[in-house]
């Protein structure tokens, strides 16, 4: 039933090639855009204020992504957002790094405020420290388990009214009434620069094309992650075999790998 | 005749090692650069008023690429324009996302205007926008046929006294008397962000050299699209295997492989 | 004896995870982040001066790299160098383009000034024009031989109190008292953009651990790049095969390739 749903999905990205606004950091922005394109969407990575109005109006989604915030940038953020929102058009926020500075956690929940439609995909710790928890974040990588983040996902779905992503060993996708677990991953991938990063703007194509919980674009990188890795001599093999991968990815492998429940 | 003036101008870049100003977008800077050092050339990525005139005063050509746009940058891109002016060098304009929003139309209107000796570099949707025809454009990627582009670029070639590359399935090389054509190239490399951008690079690589058409630069990428991705697995791979191609890139292979009319 | 420091230089890095505050260009920005998770450090790449004071506090140190310079950036280096000084971390500089234009020089030598514990890596060229001798600086990359650089090299540790790594064909490692030179590498290193940034990055990551000197870095690249530059068909692989040794470098493979004197 879900392995269907996220067939379909991933068919309906191919098939229709969603446009996908991106305001990103500036340290993955050529994986995430090469990211959307191998899987079949279309990237637009676009940040001036005076031509998100018209971008939003003829996109799918909207990928916020703070990892190289500062104070010129914010602003930025926050008017796509209220441009996705006129639109009613999915936010998919990446906290990158909340907990790690004040400046990081109070931007996030500021977004996160502010889209109406929302999808919020972090690591445990990121999850932790914008749910206000009390978070042992170190630095912009993962600490927590993901379990010890399922709570603070449920906060954070009750409070912004919010699906919320939590990648890590284990991949969680939590909505209002339920929990996803996946299962599939290598230990390799946190050894690649923003491969957190790629699931978001993954999960904003899949939000693009009705898919408003995450659950497709975790499931297909959780997988194709995998395959990738076992290829793998390095990290640096890794981020250029998930491109491939996620251009070359047929529906019988990912229901063959998919560990889902 | 033409080939032997491709094969002159690759054999000159790799001699002279030009150095190429770029101020481009944030997604392809890494490529561009690398691209650029693959054939031969010497990438200077500086964005910084306080220092463009003393950049163009010793490179050999100025490439401004629009990709990430915002009114911070747009001042740079034409004080760096009248720079190169200043110092009679070409101009390489890439147009990306020309149509998709005003900002981008206008913008790189503004710039081709300012350019004493200019290069258009754009796929069909882009080049039909900037000669302001009515264009389908869809986010930065293109819809349109080379073909129906080509009267556009006659436009633009007349209106600013530019030569014109149109990218795509057939490239052409549009000058105020000739219209060349080169079919090499290869359907993968679109899922490939910036292959465009990389030969706008190439394009001012070998403007700096003398080559003010874009023909070799549009041949030389061609060529080695085709090859790279005949031995890709995908995209991910593509984009490294270009750069290994235009490194290795023999003279008699060019020739061999160019299908140019 | 130096062996041995580096060997325990480089099993630190691994166990400690030292976390990088990088605030460097926009072209290497990925690549530098990648080497850093791939040695086993973790980067932050982070400019706000609203986040700065706190990113320093509990980081191990500061890589500072002009690459991409403007006056929006020079002050958050500034600041974040001051914060570096507050936490007794070491500042790790490359100046690059230093002597290509007055802003480089002079931010360079700014810097350099303001920072209490301070290494400087850089190209000869670079070395040379940051010491204010006569260089004959082309762009960014390097033209004098490293030699030549010796010289000015040890000026910046008398001036500065700095220890200087000159890289090039061969690389040398300047301290107050000594000299120690290290000859491994590959003629195909300079043809990837950014390598290196990626030096400077990681000698941030062995800084952080305890060798204040850069030797540690600077043998631990230049033999992994020795080993994937063998097994490159051209700096597209080589960028890649770069990650992945260093991800897979074992200690008997570094004693076993170092020429180190």
């Amino acid at each position: 039933m879900l392995t269907e749903q996220i067939i379909q999905s991933l068919r309906a990205v191919r098939e229709q090639k969603p446009l996908v606004v991106n305001i990103t950091n500036y340290v993955v922005m050529n994986n995430t855009a090469n990211a959307l394109l191998a899987i079949g969407a279309s990237p637009i990575m676009a940040h001036s204020q005076q031509e998100l109005a018209e971008m939003m109006s003829f996109s799918g989604a909207l990928v916020i992504n703070i990892g190289t915030l500062d104070s010129v940038w914010t602003p930025r953020m926050c008017f796509a957002v209220e441009q996705a929102n006129a639109n009613n058009k999915v936010v998919i926020l990446d906290p990158v790094g909340c907990g790690a500075s004040t400046l990081r956690t109070e931007t996030s929940r500021e977004i996160a405020r502010l889209a109406d439609k929302l999808i919020i995909r972090g690591n445990a710790s990121e999850i932790i420290a914008l749910a206000g928890e009390q978070a042992q974040s170190k630095g912009v990588d993962a600490l927590d388990s993901s379990d010890a983040a399922l709570d603070a996902a449920k906060c954070l779905a009750a409070e912004y009214g919010a699906n919320v992503v939590i990648s890590g060993e284990t991949d969680y996708v939590v909505t209002k009434d339920s929990v996803v677990t996946l299962n599939n991953g290598h230990p390799m991938m946190p050894y690649v620069t923003g491969m957190g990063c790629t699931l978001t703007a993954l999960t904003g194509a899949f939000a693009a094309v009705g898919d408003e919980s995450g659950l497709a674009a975790a499931a297909v990188l959780g997988v194709v992650g995998e395959i990738a890795a076992e290829n793998s001599r390095g990290p640096g093999s890794l981020q250029m075999n998930v491109l491939d991968e996620l251009y070359q990815l047929d529906e019988e492998t990912l229901i063959q790998r998919l560990k889902i429940q």
